[in-house]
């Protein structure tokens, strides 16, 4: 028998009496600062009884046992029995609640209601009426496929085929509650000396997005390889000729080369100056 | 004048280096611990440069001097030069980086990177592949759309009409990269002796929305205002055969009833125990 075991990934758990959406999203960008560390995460929702808590710290100790360390656990439990059933396991364990709750309590004057589910108290079950019905609303005006009620649209983005605007739209509708409609520029459009009509009703919520011809002529090759559409002379035309047109009509863009869904997400609601309608 | 000031709304910022969407989620649920009070919740994402951090120091002390209160502020920077900055506000400063990163960098005994975008390192711009094919996957099988591909979907979710498939399938692929098809379960599926055969394939990758008949009611009126479709004696016979038709085939269903978008995916996503491709 060796004396050298094989170096196990290190256990990471993110911990919630709810979704677990917030620690997951937390605890995975602390543990990207580790580059070098593989690390094995784990998400368990829902813990919202002492006697879940406990079999989590079962579980928690055994791995610590098999690893011979110490896991890390990310928690947000509202719940402070629970949380405190957590802090007997074998573990690192850094909850996000707590650690704020009382400097937010000493500044504020008054107590917290360490009451579970507070954060989406805003919505209701099944999220109506808001976040579907921006969905549904951004999932019919995609790429410009109804133009009915389009005056109701938050914003509506633009730019030539394949430059995310389905995804951010999506995005936009699901995170912030935005009525988000898309409307793909086309070949015709460059050869117009004006916009059509409903598309200059739209004047002040219309957002642009232009990309890297060489990307975009990657992205296309790989749905319709070798197509004239993909090729890269075709797409140095399409952007070209986009980019005149929203700078002709003064519809601000930006370039999504570099950007994922939730940067081009963020920045246009910023950029644009939306507000947010859900949490 | 009077000596008693209008009560302001408290200020509270979220401000990153990055898009500012962890420490919004993870802030605002620990505002909306404190119930009763009003807070004026800014984002500001991208401070990436130490002159953006001091002009948001300026903005944060105006609004203290206005309010005669200290803003709330919370903040993931990764930078510590940024942070050092933001420390200078006149403000309670919570951030939700530095504070953990010490203990995690004496639990690993290595130093965090301190690496601005890391979090997102798995990803690539404009998302290509995993999430941008996980959207176009589901949009092309929302709705029992195409048969095409259709064994390729890591979840098949069914139901009725307005059970909230669609855009728990749209947060599956957004968030987790999931490819989540739906098969809409319409009354002529509930006389046949047996499912459709395409739908039997995806056995073991079916899952089911169900939901209180008197809620499907109010939900379905809001569209269809005193259609067939709407009435709760259909809405009744619906739910009732749906279900009838999940057990015998031995889907497991959840009730949507009492439940957010967020909270149904990620139900789905454990419950399924399906992997999460992209953070």
């Amino acid at each position: 028998m060796s004396t050298i075991a094989r170096s196990p990934r290190r256990a990471a758990f993110f911990l919630s009496d709810r979704t677990g959406i917030t620690v997951e999203m937390l605890g995975h960008s602390l543990l990207s600062q580790f580059e070098n560390v593989p690390f094995d995460e784990t998400t368990l929702p829902y813990l919202d009884t002492e006697e879940k808590a406990a079999a989590v710290v079962r579980k928690i100790n055994e791995r610590a046992s098999a690893d011979g360390l110490r896991p890390l656990v990310f928690s947000t439990f509202v719940n402070p029995q629970i949380r405190f059933v957590l802090d007997s396991a074998n573990a690192l364990h850094l909850d996000c609640f707590s650690i704020f709750i009382a400097s937010m309590e000493a500044e504020l004057g008054i107590r917290s209601s360490h009451a579970i589910g507070l954060s989406h108290r805003v919505g209701q079950p099944l999220d109506h009426g808001r976040r579907i019905e921006a969905i549904q609303f951004t999932l019919e005006h995609d790429d410009g496929l109804s133009q009915r009620n389009w005056q109701q649209a938050d914003i509506t983005l633009t730019g030539i085929s394949r430059t995310g605007k389905t995804p951010t739209c999506l995005y936009l509708a699901l995170q912030y509650g935005i009525y988000a409609a898309n409307y793909p520029l086309i070949p015709e459009d460059f050869n117009r000396v004006e916009l059509p009509a409903q598309f200059k009703k739209l004047r002040g919520k219309l957002f642009g997005f232009t990309i890297d011809p060489m990307r975009l002529h990657r992205i296309r090759s790989e749905r319709k390889p070798d197509s004239e559409y993909a090729s890269l002379k075709n797409c140095q035309y399409e952007v070209r000729q986009a980019e005149t047109l929203m700078r002709r009509e003064g519809i601000p863009y930006l370039d999504v080369t570099s950007k994922s869904i939730e940067e081009l997400a963020t920045a246009v609601l910023h950029q644009a100056k939306l507000e947010r309608k859900i949490y």
